[in-house]
C-alpha cells in the first residue's frame, strides 16, 4: 500500500500513472467522494485512518494492498468490504491478464481477499458475487464489480427511506426524532449514503432529525471521528458521547430510538455489530424504546445458524493498549480486543433492509 | 498546587519546607504509598492523573490545592474523596491558626471543599464529620481528620474479607474466581487496599483468584491505568478491555461475577457509580451472574430518596473529545461528559460494606 495523503498545503505526491482526481488529498469543503471507487485498473479509497483530520484517497493496485487496507480498516463497514472484496476480485482478474495469470490464481487471489476479515458476511458475499463470473472474461467481472458500487447506493437509499418511515412509526414525535448511534453506519462504512445514517440522513432531509448522539466506539473511535464527522458535513446537530454512556443516554430519556448497522445476520435474527452494540440493545429493552437494525439484504446470513456460531474478530491488543504511539496501560497489562459482538434477536425491535422491515423482537423470522 | 514530580533519574527539585520522604517520585518498585496522607501541616496525596507513567507525589498546601486536585482527580474515589475532605478541613484549621482567621472562614473554606465535587456523598460525609469538632480546637480537627486515614483501611479490609467470602458463597468455583471490574475502585480509590479492588485483592491473597478483566473506562481510563497498574503489582493476571466489551465478556462465560464501587448508594439501593456501570449490570443479570457492589457504609446516603435523586457530575467535554492535547473527533463536535450513571437496586444482586451484605436483587432494604 502506498499512501499519498499530504498536508493540504502541499501538493500530493503524484506517481505519473496516477490521475489528480482520484488521489490526494480532497477538498475538505466539497462532496464526500466514494468512500471506494474503481479507477479502471485499480482501486481508490478514503483512507479511513486519516479521518477526521484528513480526507485523502490511496490508491489500491495490488491485492496486498486490498488486503492490508482491509486489515488496517482503511475501508471498514460491512456493505464497503462487500464491495472491496468485489472490486478485489476485479483487480486480481485485471492483474491476471497483465501478468499472464491463469484463473486458478485469480481464485487464490480470491480466496485470500474473502479471508481478510472474518466477522462481516458480505465481504465473502462480494468476493463470491464476481468470481462466479470468472467464466466470463475479464471485462465482465471488471463490469459485475463496478455495478456493485452503483447498486450499493441504490441499495443504501432504499434502506434509509424506508428506514426512516418505519422510524417515524415507532416514536413519541415523529418530527423531532432524536436517535442514538454507535460506531460507524454512514457513508464511509458503504460506497455512499449509509445504511443507519443513511436513516438519520433522511430523517434529516425530511427536516424530522433534532439531535444525534454518537458513541465514541472505542478502540478506534469510528464514532469520533468518522460519525461525528459525518454528521458534522451533514449539519446535524449532535454529541459524542463515550460507549459507557450510551445506556445512561437511553435511560435518561435523551433519545427515542437506537440505530445502528450490522456486519452479519444470523439465520435466527441474531446480529454480530461492532462491539459496544449489545449493551445499548439491552438498554433500550429495559427503558422501552425502539432498538432498530440497519443493513442490506447482503448481511443476512442463512448458512449461520445463531449468534453464537458467527466467528468473531479478534484484533491486536495494541489497538485498546496503544492510542497514537502513547501506551494507556502498564507494560505488563495485556488486553483483549474483541472487534465484534452479538445482539440476539429478542433485543432488536426492527431489522430495516432495502426490502423488508422484520420485527424480531415481536416474533417475526427472516425466513418462513 | 505546586506538583513536585519528576522523572525518576533526577534529583526532585524539593522545597525547603518540604521533607524528602514525603514528596517527589516514588520507588517504582516499593510498596505504595498511601493515596493521600498527612504531613503535619499539609497533605500529601498520589498524583493519579501520571499514572500508570510516574508514581509522584505531590503536596496539597492550601484549600486550593485541594479542590483542585479533586477536580483534576489527582485524587479520585469515593473513599479517598471523603477522606481528603476531611484533611481538606483540618488543613483550613490549621491554616486559620496560622494566619489568624477565624471558624467562619473555616467554615466557608470548608463549605467550597465539600462542593468541589457533587456526586461522591463521601466528600460531604468527609467535610462534616470533620467539621463537627471546630468547637474544639484545631488539634482535634487534625487528630479527627488523621484518624479518617487508618479508619479507612480498616473499613476497607473488613469489607474486603467480607466481600471475598461472599463472592466465592455466589460463583460456580470459589477456588477460581474470574472478576470484571469497571474503573477503579482500588488502594488508589481509598487511602490503601480498596473495595471491588480489595475484594479481588482478598481472593488473590487466598489463592482464590483466577483472573480480572479491567474495563478501560472512558474518558479518563481509571481501568486501563490505575486498575491494570494495581493489578500488575499484585500480580493479578489481568486484561483489559474496551467498555464496550464488558458486556460481551459477561455474555461469553469468561468471567464468574462483577464487582465494581460506588460514588453514593441511595436510600431505595440505587447506586451511582462511574458512567458505565449500568450496562455491566444488565448484562450480569442478562447472563445469570452476580453483580456485586463494595463500598463502605459512608457511601450509604440515607438523604437521597432514589437514583433519580442523585445529582450526576458532567464534567468538561473535552475530557471525551481532546487526549493528550489531540483532538479525536471534528472542531465542529461537541460531547455530553456524564461521568457517572446509576445502577438500579434491583440489578445488584449484593451491596458489601465493612458491616453486612444486603441482598438488594432479592428485596432486602438498607434500611428496616
Amino acid at each position: 500500500m502506498n499512501p499519498t495523503h499530504q498536508p493540504p498545503d502541499q501538493p500530493p505526491d503524484q506517481p505519473p500513472d496516477q490521475p489528480p482526481d482520484q488521489t490526494g488529498p480532497a477538498d475538505p469543503a466539497g462532496p464526500v467522494p466514494r468512500t471506494i471507487d474503481w479507477a479502471g485498473d485499480h482501486l481508490v479509497a478514503i483512507d479511513q485512518t486519516l479521518l477526521p483530520d484528513e480526507l485523502a484517497l490511496v490508491p489500491l493496485r495490488t491485492v496486498d494492498d486490498v488486503i492490508d487496507a482491509l486489515r488496517r480498516l482503511v475501508v471498514r463497514g460491512a456493505p464497503a468490504i462487500g464491495v472491496a472484496g468485489g472490486l478485489g476480485v476485479a483487480l486480481a482478474a485485471v492483474v491476471a491478464r497483465r501478468d499472464g495469470h491463469d484463473d486458478d490464481w485469480v481464485r487464490a487471489e480470491a480466496a485470500r481477499v474473502r479471508a481478510a476479515r472474518p466477522t462481516a458476511v458480505n465481504l465473502a458475499w462480494g468476493v463470491d458475487r464476481v468470481l462466479a463470473h470468472l467464466d466470463s472474461g475479464v471485462d465482465t467481472v471488471v463490469s459485475v464489480a463496478v455495478d456493485m458500487l452503483d447498486e450499493d447506493v441504490a441499495t443504501n437509499r432504499a434502506l434509509a427511506v424506508r428506514g426512516a418511515e418505519h422510524v417515524r412509526s415507532l416514536v413519541p414525535d415523529p418530527r423531532r426524532v432524536r436517535v442514538l448511534t454507535h460506531c460507524n453506519a454512514g457513508g464511509l462504512a458503504c460506497v455512499e449514503w449509509g445504511t443507519a445514517l443513511g436513516i438519520v440522513r433522511a430523517l434529516h432531509e425530511d427536516g424530522d432529525l433534532l439531535e444525534v448522539f454518537a458513541d465514541e466506539t472505542r478502540p478506534l473511535l469510528q464514532g469520533a471521528r468518522l460519525t461525528a464527522w459525518e454528521l458534522s458535513r451533514m449539519g446535524v446537530p449532535h454529541r459524542v458521547v463515550v460507549d459507557g454512556a450510551g445506556a445512561t443516554v437511553i435511560a435518561r430519556g435523551l433519545v427515542d430510538v437506537v440505530i445502528v448497522g450490522a456486519d452479519r445476520i444470523a439465520a435466527d435474527g441474531d446480529v454480530a455489530n461492532k462491539i459496544g452494540t449489545y449493551p445499548l440493545a439491552l438498554a433500550a429493552a429495559r427503558a422501552g424504546i425502539p432498538f432498530v437494525v440497519a443493513a442490506p439484504e447482503s448481511t443476512l446470513d442463512p448458512h449461520t445458524a445463531s449468534g453464537a456460531d458467527i466467528l468473531i474478530e479478534a484484533r491486536d491488543p495494541d489497538e485498546v493498549l496503544v492510542w497514537r504511539g502513547q501506551r494507556l496501560a502498564p507494560p505488563e497489562s495485556s488486553a483483549l480486543n474483541l472487534a465484534f459482538d452479538v445482539t440476539p434477536a429478542d433485543l432488536v425491535t426492527a431489522l430495516v433492509t432495502e426490502a423488508r422491515v422484520v420485527r424480531l423482537s415481536a416474533g417475526e423470522r427472516l425466513t418462513d
